[in-house]
């Protein structure tokens, strides 16, 4: 049928692909408790529906392709308020995170070039790179120092003359690690080094545990080669709503990315209306979802830490951990539980980290647990897990 | 600074860019009307606003990649009215029409290949096709003929090896063109022989005029290659919803594509619900409109055959009507008019079609007219325009 190289070299969600088997499971009269993928639970805030309810228009036109200037100096107010210097002007609105990322790579790099990535990383960031033609060249962080940013003589092993950027999470999905200020400036010293573009993917920038805080990226300010991805997504809980930020201080990179956000009109106009309600909220809303957070985290750590070899570091960020499991195949462990394992018929599905890894055949020990539900029935899965570790061993 | 060629390549947005100029013309005091954007100015329904305001749930969650099923069965339902066989599983809503070309050359072109397109056509094709390094290869339709399907031999003179798909909007963006069943089956026979697929844009489908009826491009339904791309932006002036769909019934197509619409997870939540509302309208609100547009297109042609030397056939579809003018450049012209030409201290904003062709140096001498005002106003917009050829050229 001749398809593309690009579109036939893409996987399958890793995340979405294993789903049949739950609703197997489901149709076996088995209850599923998904920790499989991002979703929150949590109520999206009434702000976002009161704010269209009042500022609808009667045509529903286009807006600016950066997004309404009122939404772009909302999302400035709010980095200021993160000392992260944006204005307006350095903002474009964007379809999600997704999108920014696509209009990342895009502007820097051309078919066959290289971006660096930290692995495990976030699996679409494979998908946007197979559609751009960009190849993903990762290294590797590991689950016995807490998914750290790797060695940078990692990154000088695998640099070439074709690298463009790096491309990172941080609060890292799927690890949940975050990076310190001394990793960050690692980071940015080896892109100055050989005048690469940086991703910075701050997403879950408000779920950083255990006193420890986030810092950007733009902390690096001088740095002037550095792109911020954002979405109100998971901060929000407004996943559907596809409202994400592209930013930098970089005006030839903003003029650059504004014609491919032209060509593609605007963003939402509803959902950047709603976003604009969500940025005025105080922080009553977001100190709320980050208790109840790091309630769930510290259940899941507690159940997971009773898992005979189980590798992994209490995750200081996002809503993700990653654990390594005396397992041998993380894929076939995660469609064995969901047929073959249940506790008063209730089984639990989590997210194999094979997908979530560019070297081919890694990850096979290694599953993610995205803590979207309630801390009792959080606790009751993580038990079902370890439970179910034992059984597969044994089987 | 080393950007991506494939962004440095990208024009800026030919109907954009001219923007200071009417901005300077209203700072000096004159009112612009704007015939350069399709942006109408037309209502968008309340069933939009009623929907989302009835059917909004609490946690705006990722819906379905391809778009709610919900969505995807009335779209179904509004297609099968008009005989065009599309079921709810061959339909992937996406972020626009824009997002739907976007998926439609990832899937069928890898970087380098080509795209045969009749030209002029919707002039963000060039920057879609950049954005994913696709050559669009044109072949020329002319004033002359109504800017009717060229004859297949200026097809068969451009196609290579390296041709993938033939992409076309019927009713045609920018020149108010609407193919007959003997056009479009000369175009499917031509893809049948080289194998190749089909992107038909068919977003202004309602606009036909003068007893001209629409044909899809689906009523030749046995191949099996082709793309039905699609938008509610014009149809309910709903162009800031974002909301556009991704068609075919080949099924290996549609599961490639599926996979770029997974890595972006889902388009916007809340304007799928309105547009739930909105297909499910009776047609009164449609009828109403394109009588508005009908009168509207009377209008313009009746003050545009005033002009002497202009060329141009009766537009038969679309809000859009291109016509070549006795000037020497567009680009030019449009800039004097805006900066140096006014009655009763108006003056007039077109496009220059130059932005709307592939081959360089071409539309010099052509405009681009969106009849998106009331007919009084058109027709002093179109007075202002007769006047402004003769004066340009006497200046």
């Amino acid at each position: 049928m001749n398809f593309s190289k690009r579109v036939l070299n893409m996987q399958a969600s890793p995340i979405r692909k294993l789903i049949p088997y739950a609703e197997k499971a489901k149709k076996a009269g088995k209850k599923v408790l998904h920790l499989n993928i991002g979703q929150p639970d949590i109520e999206t805030p009434k702000a976002f529906f009161n704010y269209i309810e009042n500022n609808k228009s009667e045509v529903v036109a286009y807006t600016h392709s950066a997004g309404l200037f009122e939404l772009r100096e909302a999302f400035s107010n709010y980095y200021n308020k993160h000392d992260i210097p944006f204005t307006p002007e350095e903002i474009i609105v964007t379809n999600g995170g997704s999108e920014a990322i696509i209009f990342a790579l895009g502007a820097i790099a051309d078919p066959g070039d290289e971006i660096i990535v930290i692995e495990p990383f976030y699996a679409n960031y494979k998908g946007f790179a197979e559609m751009m033609n960009v190849k993903l060249v990762p290294v590797r962080a590991l689950p016995e120092t807490g998914y750290a940013v790797p060695a940078m003589e990692e990154f000088e092993k695998v640099v070439t003359n074709k690298t463009k950027g790096i491309i990172f999470s941080n609060p890292s999905n799927p690890t949940g690690a975050v990076y310190s200020e001394e990793e960050l400036r690692r980071i940015v010293d080896f892109a100055k080094k050989y005048d690469l573009f940086i991703i910075s993917d701050e997403v879950y920038r408000e779920f950083t545990f255990d006193g420890t805080k986030h810092i950007s990226t733009m902390r690096f300010e001088e740095y002037d080669r550095t792109i911020v991805v954002d979405s109100i997504s998971k901060r929000y809980s407004a996943c559907g709503a596809r409202v994400g930020v592209f930013a930098t201080k970089n005006k030839d990179l903003y003029n650059q990315v504004m014609k491919m956000a032209q060509s593609r009109l605007c963003p939402p106009m509803m959902a950047q209306l709603g976003t604009i309600g969500l940025l005025e909220m105080d922080d009553s809303y977001i100190d709320e979802v980050y208790k109840e957070y790091d309630k769930r985290r510290l259940a899941v750590y507690e159940e997971l830490s009773k898992i005979e070899g189980a590798v992994f570091q209490k995750p200081k960020g996002a809503f993700y951990v990653s654990v390594k499991l005396p397992i041998d195949n993380s894929e076939e462990f995660v469609k064995w539980v969901l047929t073959e394992f249940s506790i008063d018929n209730t089984t639990v599905m989590v997210a194999p980290l094979t997908g979530f890894y560019a070297t081919p055949n890694s990850g096979e020990q290694e599953i993610r647990i995205a803590y979207v539900l309630d801390s009792e029935k959080l606790k009751f899965a993580t038990y079902i897990l370890a439970e179910a570790v034992k059984a597969y061993n044994n089987r």
